[in-house]
């Protein structure tokens, strides 16, 4: 059977009125009592359902959002979607930057739930094991975006990141080019590193270029790394015509350091990137790249979120966009 | 005489602890007193002293951060800072993004207030009045990050923009060039606007170049706006050697301009930026700028609000910080 906000109560041995509180403007609570409470809630499973939650909880009409990198470019056309569908349905965003620094993250979530936020949009860093606890144990309703975690049901927003690295790779190879190599996320990162590697082997795969599997060198998140990676790949696969880049910002790092040996692009090689973040079209050259639905991936994202506060549910659990290639200057035929 | 907490309740008509839970967790005050109470604070012009207010005020340790626009890539090293500061201290941030809308800066303002932020940031954007009634209206203690509010005894931190427009433009004319035109903030810009014009207009002048007062064009925040400026100021002054950009994506915009109309930079023109976000040295030719201390404007201005909130009051008001011309590949003697 469920259980109520009464047997909450009634272990934490405190009133009703009280468990209300701790959900509802928890400092007012003085921390022994609350801990008491939310290891009640904790012990009996207690989630209270929409509608009750809708009574219990004050709504705060305010959403977080969690974004790893702030200066990443990335992120700012996905705010911005957020924003404006946060705007339609008149709610209040807060951004925390987490640097994927794990106590930072799971800080901030706590920080939400006692600045009451209705729900939470977790974007673009893999949601380990110890943030999916976290939420669970304030309640906190959230979706993913530009994210999204295979061994949770929880909702999230993103785009086919394997079928996008692969469409990249393809057209290279359909352009004539056939020594290609990669500068990509290192592996462990689940969304950006391993799919668009695999995305990027499948390509390859299908056109009997297995020898290139192996040229692939890894960057941190900045152009610098890329930079730094793109001097290793062709130190060891030095015939590349082509490079698939997995950001645009791996992608201009690697046209600098091209550059800096006096090649040009693409008259000596073609690079392709991915994202299709703002400077991607105000780069020299301008930048060939997979489109990410970012706006909108920011967009649905708080839509959904608000979908889940208000109903309890989501419609579709995991919902992927559509990506597409943008041609520009940065690739030409070989 | 000062009014103390019993006057405010007293005008009021509630309870001293009415009063101290409006500012302490206003949610949990019924609308009528709160208001009643915010009233009575008003007319009071009540003003809890730091020590008084310690004590009445729960801290939150959590800073609120209100940014104009969250696209604009200054902002990135600008938060870089202020987080690595609210870390130092154990705080948290909360940034908003505010689209230099006045009704949702004012929400935004109402919104950090019920979540108990125990001050704001409040960056680059000029200090309505109605913003700075609103601070003072909810009590929130705010240091102003790269702006700053002549009319008011607001602290602030930020760098002197005439004078680094000055260098600009100075390096460019002793760098040998005489036609010198400048792609600017509309003037109504309090901050990159019309000080950055008195800047440039200063050099001109120490050089009896007078003439070319007039060869600037004014664009909105972003670099398409910059292009199409870029394209108007040719036209009309078209034998320029130099211009001077407002700021780097300003500068990235008018490259891409003489670019697409074959002309390179900065073999056929000099172009100087302002601010030096980081694709300032990505971008091709990599841009010499008038490096803006972001990170430090951010870092100092956290310390500075955690300043106000301890101490009640700051050590220096007005915080003019260094910037420094970066000379990179976009401009050449003349």
């Amino acid at each position: 059977m469920k259980s109520t906000i009464r047997d909450v109560a009634k272990l934490a041995n405190v009133s009703i009125s009280t468990v209300s509180r701790v959900m509802n403007a928890p400092e007012t609570v003085i921390e022994e009592k609350r801990v008491k409470v939310l290891e009640a809630i904790e012990a009996l499973q207690y989630q209270p359902n929409a509608f009750a939650r809708g009574l219990i909880y004050k709504k705060s009409d305010t959403l977080g959002v969690m974004i790893p990198d702030i200066e990443n470019p990335y992120f700012a056309g996905l705010i911005r979607g957020m924003q404006d569908a946060a705007v339609e349905l008149n709610h209040s965003l807060m951004i925390c930057n987490t640097d994927r620094d794990k106590q930072r993250t799971i800080t901030y979530v706590q920080n939400f739930f006692e600045k009451q936020v209705d729900g939470i949009v977790f974007a673009s860093d893999a949601l380990h094991t110890e943030y999916y606890e976290e939420m669970q144990r304030y309640r906190l309703p959230f979706v993913l975006a530009s994210t999204n975690a295979p061994e949770f049901d929880i909702p999230s927003v993103d785009i086919d990141d394997e079928q996008g690295a692969y469409e990249a790779v393809k057209y290279l190879i359909e352009s004539g080019h056939r020594r290609i190599g990669m500068i990509g996320f290192p592996l462990g990162e689940t969304i950006s590193g391993l799919p668009r590697y695999d995305g990027f082997r499948r390509a390859l795969r299908e056109y009997g270029l297995n020898t290139f599997e192996t040229c692939v060198e890894y960057a941190e998140h900045r152009y610098e790394h890329a930079y730094d990676a793109a001097a290793l790949l062709l130190t060891r696969c030095p015939g590349l015509t082509a490079i698939f880049a997995a950001s645009d910002e791996f992608a201009m790092g690697t046209i600098s350091y091209l550059r800096d040996i006096g090649k040009s692009v693409p008259e000596h090689l073609s690079v392709i990137g991915f994202d299709n973040i703002r400077m991607a079209q105000l780069f020299i050259p301008k930048l060939t790249t997979i489109e990410q639905p970012t706006y909108d991936i920011g967009y649905r994202s708080v839509q959904k979120l608000h979908e889940l506060i208000t109903t309890g549910e989501v419609s579709v659990l995991r919902e992927k966009l559509p990506h597409q290639l943008i041609v520009r200057e940065s690739t030409r035929p070989y």
